[in-house]
């Protein structure tokens, strides 16, 4: 694994590198994207069988065979091994508990004129989720998408899984018997994107579609904006280490590793002010890499991927790892606690020599769906507030309206819009 | 204005035309957008030069012109008369009120096996701020953008506004006086949401886009969706007002033209359950809009895209209303309060005889940036968490972690991750 050096004559530049990473270039599949979408928006089910025998490599005979049935759920879930099945039930009760502490709840206040103002908050009517299959299936996934939704207390929600070859995830199913889930189809891709952002006869059309995905899913989702609402357009996963040597190398090597299984494209970093340490961890990195069974995929992303950046102290590990923002965050050194407050951008931060991330992907209890490639500056991990929407609350009295007609008026006639300035007289005139 | 019933045989298709308002096409203006985009993206100043020339109707000689300085904004508020100074300072200070009871506030629990959970919520570096300019110019979108972003402590706050002949709006000019802008630039439409998306020499890349604007402006910033973070994708502006016999007809017809008189293709919609009062208020609109200044444009509005709608009672009004999800919700009746609870999609809900839209576009203190064309059914008013993001919080004890350790290891070998599940039991074992 390489090893940059903060007074390195090139550091700015691959460093520049380092934060310029989530180049995403959605603009070649975006015809194909399109393409899929408006065949599923006009040809509905019709469309979407045409395109599973294209991609999923099976022939659904009608639209039924999409349709995965609450029996499959339930078989899957009471056929767990029991370890299984507590480990599913235990993480389900911690996302839980931790979601409803950050829901978002109504509120109401009375201002000094006596009038009411507030914002109301409910649930959308249909959520969609989306959950990839394919090389790997994830019912972490779903957990972590289903729960903000039921916790929002969402109306109706819809899963989307592709199937293929025609089967889906034994794991993934009895996840979806323990959270609850009604409707689930077999679908994946551009193509489930489209069935839930526009409806189908047989899927329902949703408010909102959270989930990740790979470019496909990502560009739909970027292209269905604004007729749904969506979660965030996520890239390859990341985690950025920052550690010195109260930290136990070999522990940060392989948290380095389990970032690096998930994909060729996940980006790895440790920032270190410790040159002994950084050649330490590099050291672990490779002999870790011999006994791991997705030994490929992790050392081609390290490889290309994966940095350790040598800073000159802490507070610069802290700069440098702001200016990447990255997805998952670990301050594994004595003094952590302290250092959380001058975090300014990262999708999760894990703190101390007992918190690595994969805590954080099964259950902690906070959402692992987060933002990517730096997007940590402006997007946050998933929540309950994803599935629910505010409306502003305005009640005013008699005499608070009056307190404010002559302003208000004042600045509708500013703007030129006469009606709105008479649409306060007149109530004025009245009173 | 035409009065629909509840009753009449083709009711269905006719309000179904009105639930599908907002069919925004993108798609004819999307090629153009992102070649204006692209332009700014590699040409920078240059291209934002050359791009003014052809839109906006006059000529900077160097990029240096499109800066607006704190000098033309500070005389602007100084030369403003002191009625609308006072006007602008009230709203200003009752807007920031009400958002600053509205600011997400970071938080951090501990879970019965004494981890931390929580999550921390920070303002984006940076937030782009896009004001319309052109017919008219409007500086409470100005108040209302600027102020969450202020709430939220963002960096820097940066806005755009199109300066047709190159002069801005004097009111919009100290509207940025009194909001502290520091950075302002003469530029707009597909032009200015490029500029900030990627930064040029002289205008600074944002995190996040938030603002009102034409087609261009809304095709635009969903271009530049994942690039950046913006606020939502609204269409043209709207009301429905829910009033019975218990208000005053006149008033209720004001409403409506207050909304007609933003755009031809503005929406109004009356849902009554009087068949007298929907006659009553269909004259009053007639009558008002004789003496309108914009009657032109309210009269276009109120004929292609108002509705009267008669329906059975309060209750049936809520539901058609609900379907409806508009952006601007009037509840004008006597039991309004006891309504808002049934209310499940509405931009912005205005309880009682005295809470007329206008005051909520002005001074009332909620954002009066809403969503549109029945995307209240998935979008939330703009507020100060569109200026921020949230970092979720995880810190594990020692006895915390062990409690864990297994159902993680479970989960992770389950999904095939093991160096997610080596990342747990290599603590443990050290433990």
């Amino acid at each position: 694994m390489r090893i940059l050096n903060q007074n390195d004559e090139n550091f700015k530049a691959e460093f520049s590198k380092l934060t310029h990473r989530s180049d995403m270039d959605m603009s070649e599949v975006t015809p194909l994207v399109l393409s899929i979408i408006n065949e599923v928006k006009h040809n509905k089910n019709e469309a979407l069988i045409s395109q599973i025998s294209r991609f999923d490599k099976w022939e659904p005979k009608s639209a039924s065979e999409l349709e995965i049935s609450q029996n499959e759920m339930k078989n899957a879930y009471e056929n767990l091994e029991s370890s299984l099945k507590d480990a599913l039930n235990l993480a389900f009760k911690r996302i839980k508990n931790y979601h409803e502490l950050n829901a978002p709840k109504t509120w109401l206040s009375t201002d000094e004129l006596g009038n009411t103002l507030g914002a109301k908050f409910t649930p959308v009517d249909r959520a969609g989720l989306y959950i990839p299959g394919g090389k790997a299936a994830y019912p972490s996934s779903l957990l972590m998408n289903a729960v903000p939704a039921i916790v929002a207390n969402v109306g109706e929600i819809v899963v989307c899984t592709p199937a293929v070859g025609g089967a889906v995830n034994a794991l993934l199913l009895a996840a979806m018997h323990l959270c609850g889930i009604k409707k689930a189809y077999k679908i994946g891709g551009a193509s489930a994107i489209g069935a839930m952002a526009y409806g189908t006869q047989t899927i329902p059309k949703v408010d909102v579609i959270t989930g990740p995905g790979n470019i496909y899913v990502a560009t739909a989702k970027k292209l269905v904006f604004g007729d749904v609402n969506i979660d965030m357009i996520a890239g390859p996963s990341e985690i950025g280490i920052i550690a010195d040597e109260s930290a136990n190398a070999r522990h940060i090597a392989i948290d380095l590793l389990s970032q690096a299984e998930h994909d060729e494209l996940a980006s790895s970093f440790l920032i270190t002010p410790s040159q002994n340490f950084a050649k330490s961890v590099a050291s672990f990195v490779q002999s870790e890499l011999q006994t791991l069974p997705r030994s490929q995929i992790a050392s081609q992303s390290i490889k290309n991927k994966g940095a350790i950046i040598v800073a000159k102290n802490l507070d610069e590990c802290v700069s440098l790892m702001n200016d990447l923002a990255v997805e998952h965050l670990e301050l594994a050194f004595d003094d952590a606690q302290n250092y959380v407050q001058k975090i300014k951008h990262a999708g999760a931060i894990f703190i101390g020599h007992y918190t690595p991330e994969a805590m954080g992907d099964y259950l902690a209890g906070p959402n692992h769906t987060l933002p990517t490639g730096g997007s940590a500056k402006f997007y946050s991990p998933l929540g309950v507030e994803n599935f629910m929407k505010k409306s502003s609350i305005i009640g005013l009295t008699q005499s608070g309206f009056n307190a404010l007609a002559d302003a208000c008026v004042a600045l509708a006639n500013a703007e030129g819009l006469h009606a709105h300035a008479r649409s306060v007289t007149a109530r004025v005139n009245k009173a």
